[in-house]
């Protein structure tokens, strides 16, 4: 049987896993496709350098631009992240109709569109089932085992780094710059830890699945993101006490009216029995809840090395299937074109603490702004006197635009000294 | 666009269900297919019942035989159960060419060889997400997403029936009996529980997932297969004061030299800690761990007539959307050929409890004979004096054959009054 040629772009941490488990496997993957896989050539930027894995120095080449050209080449696995050459290799790939499996989260979320149009016209596949929670099947289920369903709701942890340094505040105490530093040198966080921290990471992949969920296009900068650099050891404490955890999430949930959706990242607090609360360190976890199957979760390694290879090899595999059988998987589904709704229409719950003056009438005037915004209170409960008192309040559901008018409003208050900390509550409505 | 026609076979609680969202959801599902679906015909035992749906007169018939193989009809959807008539008219449909859609795992795991050399004699597809697990995407993630990677363990809860009596009897201390019996009030068990209760449907389930973890083919009759009947309250608070819960698992394991797997449904003790533990109700949880992904997981409802119509609806679009592209999806894989070794070489754990005379020296004569087996023990406990002396032991891995001899001798040894339970323990090596 002919092999067919694969191209790799990148030998780094997954890039190395992936030519070691294409020679391991080779007779495995071989039956799986039904032909050889071929390593055609390895692109890295410098050819000298020591690498994690030996590679028949013959098939490493500076020039990703012929690799990916080739006549003889079938399939292109693309690893090497960021958004140039990437996308330029990308789409010379695809536009000569050869297939491509890429991790690349990032360029998916900024430029999806420019990479899916040059799939149709070259007839090829793009599949990218790594570039969202690692190892864990998560893309095709969402796109072709609940293609005969209606997702509501897509929520979950889907940054390693970020959940091992909440997950650390959250058993030891430690400070959001102690937790920093442990996973830096634990290899969890990078030097510049900012993509994961900020949340742009999680975005990505936010964007990525709400595409996906909801059959419409969506890019990195329509999803709302707030980082978690600003959670303090207090917050964490405080959450800790009332039952609840911080988890950076990432949800995506179509509107009441089933006419648009809301894409967003950001810190919250859920309660310590939801299913999401016991994901430890690195994990990742994805909730999925759809009308007809019920609520769904998937759970597994995020990153790494070998978890993110499994996945580009099975999508390796479904493409080469389909390069012998002369087909293609499914493409992108953008039919419904839902419109992202603003981060303002977005339903959510509020955490409030504030620091108040201890004299009779405080809680009446609080009350009474939290009423003039239609914001109505779930529970409140004070704590502390004197110069120490706090009131923390819990709100019912509200939009996120009417939340924050009455923070807003909190802070002209007199009485009210500070909002010490405002947090949005997810997962137990 | 000419619509893909599609024939049901059954409309009690999933077909019901399949034709409620077949007629809700006909432009999304037509969008994602590429054409409409069209409800051929229905086939029912008797024309007259009443139903929980509306259905066209006009479909209905009793003469299911003419429906799976007329002309126009494209897809056929199984949801009658059982061995046979449905055999039978999955054959004839095949045979003609057709895509077929099944939800039966008592036919998969009896004679799924039958159906897969239709399918391939046809070149239709046969897809059956639905028969495992329900809603959750499980199959296809085995079949596809670790197609590159080397799965060497499936472990789950895959029967919620048993599932909702284990936890109610963890929860509140009834016996199985009244679990049972509530269960049956509920609708969650039926008036003839055997199927469930006595580990025949977890154990189809079992084989299917081996079959498709290990690319092999796997019967119903080859999976080690124990229920949960002779489980008392006793047992349960055993399990519960030592931090451990009773599951029903169905345990698909790789031998350690990899030439070989073990396939078993049997109670267990799993640690309170292991996220199978907290799966409540009739909720199905799956783990899966394969070498380079690492440990996964699988969360969702495993029965119902919505959620089973879920994964019936997604396979719908994936075998439309092939037949449309004149194509299908990937063929029976059972290229590794393994074999299935006997429960005697499979490695597990026990936790076992003597009733036994309260007298110097017993614990020696035990352990004399754990060690004459080769058994080592992990933890022993004293409980009680006099005649209620109690030995609890939980012991270390060792093959099911030693543990089997360990606890034959135990019945043997004169200071040994009674062996009380005998439990095998999962899930924290």
């Amino acid at each position: 049987m002919k092999p067919l040629k694969v191209a790799l772009l990148g030998c780094g941490v997954v890039g190395s896993q992936v030519i070691r488990l294409m020679h391991e496997q080779a007779d495995d993957l071989a039956a799986r496709v039904g032909a050889p896989l071929e390593l055609a050539g390895v692109a890295v930027r410098r050819l000298g350098r020591k690498r994690d894995i030996d590679v028949d120095p013959e098939l490493l080449t500076t020039d990703a631009e012929s690799l990916v050209t080739r006549d003889d080449v079938d399939i292109v696995i693309e690893v090497i992240g960021g958004i140039e050459p990437a996308r330029s290799l990308i789409v010379a790939a695809l536009s000569r109709g050869k297939s491509v499996v890429t991790a690349n989260k990032a360029l998916l979320a900024e430029d999806g569109s420019t990479l899916h149009e040059a799939a149709r016209t070259g007839n090829g596949d793009l599949y990218f089932e790594a570039s969202v929670a690692g190892a864990i099947p998560l893309l095709r289920p969402l796109r072709e085992s609940l293609a005969g369903d209606r997702v509501k709701r897509v929520l979950g942890i889907v940054n390693g780094t970020t959940n091992y340094i909440l997950d650390k505040m959250d058993s030891t105490g430690a400070s959001f710059t102690d937790a920093l530093e442990e996973a830096q040198t634990l290899g969890y966080a990078e030097a510049d830890p900012t993509a994961d921290v900020e949340g742009f990471d999680a975005a990505a992949k936010a964007a990525i699945l709400a595409g996906l969920a909801f059959h419409s296009r969506v890019r990195a900068d329509e999803v709302h993101r707030e980082g978690i650099t600003e959670i303090t050891a207090t917050d964490v404490a405080s959450a800790k006490a009332m039952g609840y955890v911080i988890k950076l999430l990432a949800i995506c949930a179509r509107s009441d009216d089933g006419r648009s959706f809301g894409v967003r990242v950001h810190p919250a607090m859920i309660p310590r029995s939801h299913p999401l609360a016991g994901v430890r360190e690195a994990y990742n976890a994805v909730f999925v809840e759809a009308e007809s199957a019920g609520q769904l979760m998937f759970y597994g390694k995020g990153a790494g090395g070998a978890p993110t290879a499994s996945a580009v090899l099975g999508d390796l595999v479904a493409v080469g299937r389909n390069r012998l059988a002369g087909t293609h998987g499914p493409e992108e589904s953008t039919y419904a074109d839902l419109a992202v709704h603003p981060m303002g229409e977005t339903v959510t719950r509020c955490h409030v603490a504030l620091d108040v003056a201890d004299k009779p009438g405080v809680l009446a005037q609080v009350a009474e702004l939290f009423a003039k915004h239609d914001v109505s209170i779930q529970t409140v409960r004070q704590e502390g006197h004197g110069d120490d008192a706090q009131l923390v309040i819990v709100t019912h559901r509200a939009t996120d635009a009417a939340l924050s008018a009455t923070m807003a409003g909190l802070r002209e208050l007199d009485i009210v000294r500070a909002v010490a900390s405002v947090m949005r509550v997810e997962g137990d409505e």
